[in-house]
């Protein structure tokens, strides 16, 4: 079972790089033992950096089942997820993630996940990309305003 | 001016909060002294988990801009960006990050940013979210198949 839909996200890795569409990276969200979702690398074809195969599959995910957790799906991804994806599967609360390649082996061919996660180990100012910070009052008032909303919708 | 960008960014928050489209977070992507992109938090409007303010906000400067990297532009956000914004912010090679609230202000009305940080801190199989791996020959071989491709595009 794991290795069919391992499979299926690796034909889509297969898919994109053919279609030139970006980089060799597909993904599949699984539920109840179903691929609901399928997608690939899109950064080239988008232009938009954040279209990683998993970001894609979660997004598609989410809009077939029409909610915006999935908490009761699992990530099948041909490589390790990077920070971002990474980031985007606790948020959307997958159960499990299964990958094939790994950090080392993105970075072999030619991409940063192993640099970004270093990266993101560091505190904000110690980082390559300058990070600053200034008063943060206005912004705390709107969270606060929000958190006091007993219409809002937590996630 | 740095303030007034931060204006934007908070008014942004703001916005989102008062249209109950998701968290109360907004950013703005600046280039050359000027916003080129403004954005909040859309999880719940959208029902997509990764509609957070700053990829929202990457997203757009990059549609705006017609190209996968943002080098010549920098983010003001009204709180620290979390890992997934955080790795979208590498991956566009935005060039410096202004917030205003931090990750702990972000726990404290309910959002799991720091949870999150710690989280990927840890190697996959010391996760909350259960990781495993499966053989990586054939997710490999698609790699190995798109750095052999001359017409590919890196990023």
């Amino acid at each position: 079972m794991e290795r069919t839909l391992m499979e299926a996200a690796v034909s889509a890795a297969a898919e994109g790089v053919e279609r030139q569409e970006g980089g060799p990276f597909g993904a599949v969200v699984v539920r109840e033992g179903r691929v609901i979702a399928r997608a690939w690398n899109r950064v080239v074809r988008d232009l938009d950096p954040t279209a990683h195969a998993e970001v894609n599959a979660i997004r598609e995910a989410c809009r077939a089942l029409g909610r915006f957790h999935l908490e009761d799906c699992d990530l099948v991804t041909s490589c390790e997820p990077c920070p971002m994806c990474l980031g985007a599967i606790y948020w959307a609360r997958l159960r499990s993630v299964t990958f094939a390649a790994g950090r080392d082996d993105a970075a072999g061919v030619g991409f940063s996940d192993a640099w970004i996660y270093e990266e993101l180990a560091r505190p904000p100012e110690a980082r390559t990309v300058k990070f600053s910070r200034v008063d943060p009052e206005s912004a705390l008032a709107v969270m606060r305003r929000w958190q006091a909303d007993v219409a809002r919708q937590p996630y």
